[in-house]
């Protein structure tokens, strides 16, 4: 309804009503203008109706929205179901044009619009918390692993055909390790070094490598942040000082850190200490508490984030960007930063019961008793098994080293886990490692 | 409600018309299991509710939707947002596990069956719409540029390091060359040779150029099938045959082709002649009315798609996937057949009415002219630019062709477009042209 | 967005791709102003968005949603569930204002705006669909046996305590019987007289009911349009005509006779010819395919149907005037129109499909073996009970009639029946009428 | 999805995991039979998902939404709009048959079943919140004021046509008057008497009455339980105990009585004291924050309310009974009682802060000036005006007595309000008043 619809009413209603309720509706309009100007998460999140009802209006602003609109392209966004039509508030056209993801799409302004607004909100987060030197990022739907595949694939065309190598220091998780195989480069394994309980960055090794394989031939050196105990992160800040002196793209693989300080902050770091990172790539389920099927790649120099967007060949599906704009819009700031003082207390508490739990018995089918009863994501590391990912063997994986003598299990306190659910997982685990020994 | 509860319920409700309620249920019951054990699109579509308390009750068996269930990984589907978990009801685990696109993700056994289901349906419209030989098909949710990226990727693998080449029947549609490029090859562009009013694949040229390359040093041949005039699909029997001589992996984008029985006929028949073709790849949102965001990539050969399934580092949207399930479903295949019989006879209609349109006159600022009216999709192709991608420069680019002479428009008849937008879009083409030629 | 968020917008996306985009807005927006100011069923219907987003803004323009206000009553339609919220777009104070159904809350002026609106529409459909002189109508969230209890209770303080009667023209359904005795009348029951086939208004038993009681002591005639065969309509322009003379009130159950242009126009006729109508009352489900809750009460003095809405004691349920706006304004009086045109087809068809099937035997068990076999409403008479509502006994109850001798069968065709229906309830009716003879 | 389909999906998904979700939906199906059977409100609420499926499960049990039923008669809940459908569930035969509103509709037995199961659920909360002895109950689809009707058109048919009066102790909301008035009864308006700074009820005036009118002449005594002060609530122990001595119905006006424990203790006592309550009647939106549209009438006679729900004549909109057990089964019965008790010390709270709040200065305009300023439901009685209900003159309305001499305000703490709420409140208030007093 526009100001004529408002007036027009007064034939039925009163004028005071009406005015009310045109004041009410200007208020919900500059909440609009400001985020478009400003492309900031809102410090107060916004309800749900007031989200719905804008992506519906950038919907409209599509052509397959416009009621006189005759699609006579190949690709006209006719949505056959109803059903899926509604789910995705009327936008059919995707994000980005076939030369670049974070292109506007001539048929899509609103959802090109949408698509922009939701990449400012995602660097104003990256930067809220802790990455205050990055300058861009965009959100591409795939998986991270695969976002780090793109980030590659972009290196290669600026280090040229002889550089076919990619040093990457160990971390067990196998879509890491494929990113750099699926590009078609060769992975350099740089085991950790063992320093009390925790496995830490060879960076000597790096080092060598770099010197024995020969930089020029080395497309990226490829860290990561966010890992389980015992491995440690990255010593992110030497080798991006390594990258710096070498010339060597840095890709840092940081899926599930912008919940954690110390990620962020090793990041920022080694930016603000002269280190060299090309990007440094996130998923969007982790950290923000979507469905999966998006990452983040971001970075402190727009023309490096620019030419990996235009890497993509073709148009994106635009539902991750919608549940992520939808997700930091009605959070709104203050709740994501609460969401990340919670996820620390209860790491804090998940230790200290932790240690109180168990008594160091067998844990090899732990993992599955666990699941059985209700508790996903705890990972049973026997460091028995090895297993070969692309030609390429790991001895002990999933203890991320050759040397893991002692199994272990690992637990994550993630973005979202409650209380409740740390005192849950305690009582289940404490229940199933009984039984365990009353067997014994 | 189980039959306990149907059977509680009498204590209010007559007996009767609860077992009358109870047989209702029943006869949906038994789609579903029909549905699951054929995993054949039903010829007559289901109506939303069914199809939605199906989607939610396949959510309802991962385990972030478990009342007991306590996520102790980084990764445990978490949805903050109620509106998110509504428009993917309730799943929130996407598809695949991190080695294998296909795989059953253990947290998620509601979304793997989902994912496998649609697969399945998908199969059953490719063989129904033609391509009866097919074997195995899976949609990724990425675009068919990237799809047809993922191809190449995987093909480095067995093809080796020195294949660095692709061969490339030119067609000027940009993600499609940028596929290549991104896979970090190196594009052999082979032009098109004209045959009365059509441009052909010059088969000569391609058998000339693998001779000349040397077979072991060409990664794949790439053609294309579905097209606009004045470029025809390509000759893929021929260049099939070509591809199994020299033992060449060949991929062919049918990218709308789903809706052509004659794209369809061309790679069923070179396959049944003997021909090679590793995979061919189309896309979800113009073959299926859907969003866009998805490809499928489809083949003869069950242990080459399984390996590009595998390429994919991670796990990845659902989204695509739960469209095209939907879709489908609410389709059937009746209605599917329906749609592609319209579009046949709307593109005849199309054809005759466009042969009455306009008389030759300058042509160059008709596309904006009519997009401004509210024509998208037609594009007019004037053959004056160049276009450098990727270091690459094309000659009248959007012309496939570096001799085109005379300017034209091209308009598509896609599937979902009806009779009354092909008048619409005439009635507004021969407006502008009109005015056009009031002006001179 | 208003046109300040539309044109930030331009930091983002090309000003054309913008102003398009705006253009297209203006015209939805036009049709809203458009539809408040005339309160007329569009000739074309509205799509479910804009419909859903035109009640949306209603219902933000009640001060429940108003993002500053501070509820401080015992009413303030706070809503707890998310889910309730949403089914009724944001709206809670329901319709009316204590003392008046058709008034202004001031709380809610959207769900006011929505009431008035809808009021409207169905005034306008009235009148289209046969009615033209009706002047004013409203919904009430009651049964149609309930508004005429309404309507009855209102003429009770125009004709005073004495006048304790109600004259009806006998119609066996229970509802309609009892809305005299809820009321606290006493009705005078005028059996039908048989005419062929078919069973008419006793109009010389009603004139004589009125001189031997007294016009004075008489509340109200009320007679009927709808109904099954072999009941007609009453004689309504001669009952009018009655009232009329003797100024006794008029009350017409129109219960499904909208759909009807026989009913519409005797009605219409008996204003007309100078007859007197106070007020008739329809059904909305049963004439605008809504979900059972509301019926219409409507006249042709403004000042009778404003004192019926006056007699409501409270605020009532707006969800039926909801779903009848959203059915108006999808349906499009095009669409009415045609409805009400295939009804007419239908109604042809099936009698002569009727005239074909069975053979006259006896159908006393036929509804039950009807409605296991999925036929509802089918009703059959057996003119052989009798029933006792509210202390007066009806002899061959569901027959209207002391003296019928032949059992049969009813079947209606009402709004919205396809032909598909008609042939599907023939084919059951067929095999169940077959397997009873196979019986014999 | 039955067992055989999840056995079936093992062709698909290994064993085990099909197993656990299947285990997870038996789990969730003991929960929805225990419901059935006992009909009491779960202790923790239900998400949403869990209800709408329900919801929806019970709408497939009516025959409009058998896939293989024809309905042949006038109303058969056809629902045009997939809108409006949604919004339903896919109910659509609303709640009653034409002779009872509790009574199974054949068409209808999921919406049948949901009606008994809300009663049910209500009963039980009437029960925990007080009223312990309470029998029986039904949710009526009318205003508060409309449902007192109800009981008075009820208590007709058994006092005889020569009970012609209500006596009535004063309580200045209009449509609790106007019950009385629409039944078709004469109002005995029985002062209250001041008692310190409170109205209570002139039980000596009652009996007065009574003697001087006749017991048998008497249709019923109105007495109300909640009410904005100076008003208390009615003696209903010592009214009801005369009810008895003169065997005359008792309604109770129990409007938004069920979230105060005073008014249930009241109402309880009176009963077990032997006093005779026939009805007490409650508004569905102010005591279960849901929208407006509904009343619950209850009582300790299953013959009394039996008979009322047979006065509704025909079917009723099934939407506030929806809204009801969407609303208890989400919220639970913990989260009811701890609703009560916020309120309680909000109560206090507020009460307390109103004390230090303006000063006594002339309150004539606030109403507005606070309705204005975002403040909703705060009543100012100036005791000033008059007014004419039904012919009957009430001095100082609004004041609830003809001798109110200084004018005051009221705001009411209803169930819902936060301790937020109460705080915006006086801040506003004390802001209005603050720039009153500069002006004088």
């Amino acid at each position: 309804m526009n100001e004529k619809a408002f007036s027009s009413s007064m034939k039925w209603i009163p004028e005071t009503y009406v005015n009310l309720a045109l004041e009410a509706k200007k208020s919900r309009e500059s909440k609009i203008t400001h985020l478009i100007q400003q492309r900031k998460v809102p410090d107060e999140g916004w309800n749900e109706e007031e989200i719905e009802t804008l992506l519906r209006e950038w919907a409209m602003m599509d052509t397959n929205n416009f009621s006189s609109n005759v699609g006579a392209g190949e690709r006209e966004a006719r949505i056959y179901s109803k059903l899926v039509y509604r789910r995705h508030f009327g936008a059919g056209h995707g994000i980005g044009r076939s030369g670049d993801l974070t292109e506007v799409q001539p048929k899509a302004a609103g959802s090109s619009l949408m698509n922009k607004i939701t990449n400012g909100l995602i660097l104003d987060i990256i930067r809220q918390s802790g990455i205050r030197s990055a300058t861009d990022c965009f959100l591409v739907p795939v998986a991270t692993g695969m976002a780090l595949t793109l980030c590659l694939l972009s290196f290669r065309h600026i280090r040229g055909s002889q550089a076919k190598y990619v040093i990457w220091s160990r971390i067990d998780q196998k879509s890491c390790f494929k990113s750099i195989s699926t590009a078609g480069f060769i992975p350099v394994v740089i085991e950790l070094t063992q320093k009390g309980d925790e496995l830490n960055t060879s960076v000597t090794e790096i080092e060598s490598s770099i010197t024995e394989i020969g930089p020029e031939n080395i497309a990226a050196i490829m860290t990561t942040t966010s890992c389980f105990a015992p491995r440690g992160p990255d010593d992110i800040p030497t080798v991006a000082k390594l990258c710096q002196r070498f010339a060597i793209p840095h890709l840092v693989n940081n899926a599930y850190g912008i919940q954690s300080s110390k990620c962020m902050h090793l990041i920022e770091e080694s930016h603000k200490t002269g280190g060299r990172i090309d990007a440094f790539v996130q998923s969007t389920d982790k950290n923000f508490m979507v469905p999966v099927g998006g990452a983040v790649i971001s970075g402190f120099d727009k023309s490096v984030i620019g030419n990996i967007s235009k890497t993509y060949p073709g148009r994106a599906s635009s539902t991750p960007s919608t549940d992520v704009f939808i997700t930091l819009i009605s959070m709104g700031m203050n709740e994501f930063k609460n969401l990340l003082k919670v996820r620390k207390d209860n790491f804090v508490l998940l230790k200290s019961l932790m240690n109180n739990s168990g008594d160091g018995k067998s844990v090899s089918d732990l993992g599955s008793k666990l699941f059985i009863r209700g508790i996903s994501g705890a990972r049973v590391v026997t460091g028995k098994g090895s297993k070969v990912i692309d030609q390429h063997e790991f001895l002990r994986w999933g203890s991320h080293s050759d040397d893991t003598s002692v199994p272990y299990l690992t637990a994550a306190v993630a973005i979202g886990m409650t209380k409740e659910d740390v005192y849950a997982f305690i009582k289940k685990l404490d229940k199933v490692l009984e039984t365990k020994m009353k067997k014994l």
